[in-house]
């Protein structure tokens, strides 16, 4: 069994680096800030006696040998950095319930078949960088390394740059190792557990995402003398749209997934007529053919909506440009049927259940068996200052994993 | 006649000041670009023989002497002060049309019995400080001096620092005198004119304001693993409310206004479900009682949106917050009456109009006489960097400016 309160105060002592105001963490990818909770998150796995190797994108792969190190590792891990006002747990929980299992073990002085190993992904948050699941997406081979390297933040510093004023700019060649198998812990982010007080979610797959920015484009002109006849009105048409995009959801239920999160008026002024509107679009949904619907009824409304306003004096035009597409990803069904497994044996209570969020496991998905453990966060709320999880969840996913690894590397 | 070439050679030697990569200008109230502006015209100001006098406010009274100088003068002005993407016309214009018609009675020697005025006033935009139309406002009793010279911008820097910063601390008592008249000549900053072919708007009165805000609160989560059901998603409801808010105006055709031109989504990102929008709501009639039914309106869309989101699960509250109201202004009469006459003298097409735009002379109504004289702008646009208009406009505008103070001043 893993210390829970040990677990506890890693995830604490971790938090205190980069820090926010309201007990969050901004701990932006390849920072300053990602730099020092990888010394400290490094330091640790070191101690409890595993070998560290970095590849080209700035992955951390941390290895505790097996007794047959011909076999492919058993891994498992996640990410520590976080959103700009992101939380404690979301993706740092996986890292260190990996580091918890790592210490177990050592403690215990048990010996493992095959060997383990411990990842810390490279931006997973895609906030300072797109792609998002950058340093997984790489390693599987989804992201071109070059690419990778290239993507700049918004003051035009590249990943690349920053890899190497961090010190993390690895020799190990990209994707040059496969798992045996690959376990990631992570909290819900959604209200689901909680809400039904159930302590595992064993995580089947994940929900596809197709992402969209929308640009509406109108003139802008002051809102005092101009009619209304003669308004070419950017918001307006963009509110009516984004009206009938969310509705859209109501035809794909309980699995379909419609978000407008981002949304910019320009100029954005009291008194001037929007003249451009662009927002986001993200359809999520488990199966294939239901999203490419969901697509094909996204673009129709695109094109109802600058039909419907091409009057002289009104015209508004729409223009949908896409943006991201992670294909939904089932994960594997022995792995699955592990982590229901080490619930049944560790007497909690369990589902099945999607993610809706990408994780790096959705990317590790396509080339290796993967698996996922949800526990409970407060409210389901996360990619939030205040997001929270309660130490007892956090423990019991961790032994979760414990368990789970034991079964398939080997004892 | 005015000389309609050195008109435009003003415009377009203030408009260095503070010029934008894109043709318009940035010159923000009691800025550095604000103070060189300031320099320039009342440098051509004294030069045309005129004597400046400065207000505690940084109102610039720029007087020629009349004959009977116990008469009250018959003054003229608008605003240099630009928005931050602004053009090169909007106000510049009315003070500059001022400083011409002095330049043209200095040349020629002809002495008014009233003496007059140029006027410029400070920050009439409210970009900067709010409330806008403030050193007009200040002058006419509308806003107290203290609540004025104690306003902040987003850095904090006070309305009183600024003036003493710039060297425009007067110390002449604020509305220590009248005016027998004030005329101000400006851009439409509507189509009207310019669709129309009509090159004289005679205004006859302003349509009342009345500025809102309204707050729309959710609760952020994450697009992927948050179900449908659980979402209390804030940009849902407001573009729902901001639809409903717009169509209002149709019941209210051909004086009403309508607009909602700031809208703020927080946290604003791609995968995060709105917990936040913050919108305005701008109003706009001619009659008071119809502009306080639409506020009416306007109260009860609120309250049925918030009471229409009240199941727990998608709970979103909706605030409306009153910002600013500057009632309907009529004009007066006599001088509109001078306003056509001297179009018509000048053979110059010419209509009533009403200003859908509040402008320093709505201030001064509430305490002299005022009068508007509209020319046409290029499609109507204004509040933008684009904001254009023809020389020949602006010179006949400037003639009809002479024709009424010379008429209401006496010779
Ligand atoms: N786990 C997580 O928040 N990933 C970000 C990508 C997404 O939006 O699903
Ligand atoms: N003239 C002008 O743009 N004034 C600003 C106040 C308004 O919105 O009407």
């Amino acid at each position: 069994r893993v210390d829970g309160q040990r677990l506890w105060e890693a995830l604490m002592t971790l938090a205190k680096i980069g820090a926010t105001p309201k007990g969050g963490n901004c701990r932006l990818a390849l920072t300053e800030e990602d730099r020092a909770g990888r010394e400290l998150v490094t330091g640790w796995l070191e101690a409890a006696g595993l070998t560290l190797r970095v590849d080209q994108i700035g992955n951390i792969f941390a290895r505790r040998a097996g007794r047959n190190n011909a076999l492919p590792p058993i891994a498992t891990g996640s990410h520590i950095d976080t959103q700009p006002t992101g939380g404690k747990f979301d993706g740092c929980y996986g890292v260190l319930a990996g580091l918890e299992v790592m210490r177990v073990l050592q403690e215990r002085g048990i010996e493992t078949e095959a060997p383990l190993e411990v990842v810390i992904w490279t931006n997973e948050e895609g906030s300072r960088f797109v792609p998002v699941m950058m340093g997984s997406g790489v390693h599987a081979g989804l992201i071109p390394l070059e690419k990778a390297l290239a993507a700049t933040d918004r003051d035009g510093d590249s990943v690349a740059a920053s890899l190497e004023r961090t010190g993390y700019a690895g020799d190990v060649p990209v994707g040059s190792h496969e798992f045996g198998a690959y376990f990631e812990a992570h909290i819900e982010q959604g209200p689901v557990l909680e809400q039904e007080a159930i302590t595992i979610g064993a995580v089947t797959g994940s929900l596809g995402l197709h992402w969209f920015d929308v640009v509406v484009s109108g003139q802008e002109a002051h809102a005092g003398p101009t009619p209304m006849p003669y308004r070419r009105d950017a918001l307006k048409t963009a509110c009516a749209l984004v009206s009938d995009i969310l509705t859209l959801a109501d035809d794909y239920q309980p699995n379909g997934r419609v978000t407008c999160g981002e949304f910019n008026v320009h100029p954005n002024s009291r008194n001037v007529i929007p003249g451009q509107v662009r927002f986001s679009v993200d359809l999520r949904h488990l199966e294939p053919a239901v999203l490419a619907e969901m697509h094909a009824r996204l673009k129709a409304l695109c094109l109802k909506h600058h039909a419907a306003n091409q009057s002289d004096k009104q015209r508004v035009e729409v223009e949908l440009i896409e943006v991201q597409h992670i294909p939904p990803t089932p994960f594997a069904p022995a792995l699955i049927e592990m982590v229901r497994g080490a619930s049944r044996h560790l007497g909690l209570s369990f589902r099945d259940m999607e993610t809706g969020a990408g994780h790096d496991a959705v990317q590790i998905a396509g080339i290796n068996p993967v698996a996922m453990i949800f526990v409970p966060c407060e409210d389901g709320i996360s990619h939030n200052e205040s997001e929270n999880a309660e130490p007892e969840d956090l423990e019991d996913g961790a032994n979760v994993l414990l368990l789970a690894m034991l079964e398939r590397a080997g004892v």
